[in-house]
């Protein structure tokens, strides 16, 4: 019986860190092919090409029985192009990351490593992210052992057409991320919260005396309820959040029946 | 007392129709300040730029009362800026579009339109974004009218934080699309439905012999019921969908709790 296949994805970039560490951490459950932008691709959001063609090209990653493309799209471009064009067959599962940094709040809707599992699951395949919540130079050792851990769930299990796992992990040992105790449990099933940055534009003059603008900003310290993703990754817990893309608001549909649109004319 | 400040972006970009007809729909609410993108961005998903400096240019767009502003960035880039950079003070309302082409189901997800909404929104404004149902050449007249009714109901009544109305108009004479006689009532509350695309990459070799890969598709023939967005339109009615950013499947959350993740360790 043939291996299950596996595509891999990022926004960090065909040479980050973090796309090794997930290699190796599915590299037991399957046979991996990883197809991912070859520039970092952060805060993409849902972006596909359309005005441009795209390339292509096989990468050597240095490790054994991986195939890896760098593609010149956005992480929803790798995983479209190929799901549809380059692999041989359908995959069983999606996954993309590591990320480095974590993926909560308003991030999610920023941010390519969620795209490229959300293009995923758009094209009916069982998809999770992983982000390590730490900004600057994480061992992704425990995550890896996480991301392998859930992703043989997801093998195991399947995950609902249109759903897919946003799993975030703490920057933290692997012996205190996981415990066969469960009073000590380190994970929690998450809401989307809505943690965001307190953004700003930093104005600036070129030599050519010409403005132009960079955007800055810190995340803005915030409460909120304890089971949402940020809150979560703040009490030292690995935070998996099942996310789906029906923005349908129902509460207010009700609300705005009430609004007599159109009334006048 | 001065008029609400109303901010206008696209994702066609600045010299697009659709933005002009926007632009005069909105003219008699308030006072309008445009930020669109220099060049078309349609696809361009929730992208923002953290890499690169983002350009403004004050463009004359030849519409009295109209201050206008074209950027080097993305849909959500624009409204960003605008609110945090450009505009004296908070607008009262950002309005996207009008899209040539709807946006509807899945579509709505890779959404330039949308996005500009969206940041609207996550910036803590009353958003809405407006598409034609026509991708050859729309007569912006109906949809115009159309946009100029719901903005004034929301600059009436506000709307949640956090929700957006996602407007798309049939390509019809504004007579078929409006009745005082609620019995013959041309629009719908809707829900945000799963309508797509067939994707396909077209395959090709250039004239280097280096293989590239173009996208293309048509959109899938599918039944879906009659409440969401695509079939509403396809029944020639407005269709007007409340969208929030809570990405979280909550129906999951309780099956997602007996998968006895992180056992073995």
């Amino acid at each position: 019986m043939s291996k299950p296949l596996i595509l891999i994805s990022n926004d960090d970039g065909i040479q980050a860190a973090g796309l090794r560490a997930l290699c190796e951490g599915m590299l037991p459950l399957g046979e991996i092919v990883v197809m991912a932008p070859e520039v970092e691709r952060s805060a993409a959001g849902h972006a596909i090409t359309l005005s441009d063609p795209l390339r292509v090209n096989e990468i050597d990653l240095g490790l054994d029985n991986i195939v890896a493309y760098s593609c010149s799209g956005t992480p929803a471009d790798c995983v479209k192009l190929a799901i549809l064009a380059v692999l041989p067959r359908p995959p069983s599962l999606v996954v993309s990351g590591i990320n480095h940094g974590s993926n909560t709040g308003i991030n999610v809707i920023y941010s390519g490593t969620i795209s490229a599992a959300a293009e995923g699951t758009i094209l009916g395949i069982p998809s999770a992210a992983f982000s390590v919540d730490c900004w600057e130079s994480p061992d992704f050792g425990p995550a890896k052992a996480i991301a392998y851990q859930v992703a043989g769930k997801i093998l195991e299990r399947g995950l609902p057409k249109g759903t897919l796992l946003n799993v975030n992990i703490p920057d933290l040992p692997t012996d205190q991320l996981l415990s066969g105790n469960p009073d000590r449990r380190r994970y929690a099933l998450t809401v989307h919260g809505k943690a965001d940055w307190q953004d700003q534009f930093d104005r600036r003059v070129d030599p050519h005396n010409r403005v132009y603008y960079w955007l800055t900003g810190r995340r803005r310290e915030r409460e909120e309820p304890p089971n949402t993703d940020e809150e979560t990754l703040k009490a030292g817990k690995i935070s998996i959040t099942p996310l789906h893309y029906d923005l349908t608001d129902y509460r207010y549909l009700s609300d705005l029946a009430k609004w007599e649109l159109f009334q006048s004319e």
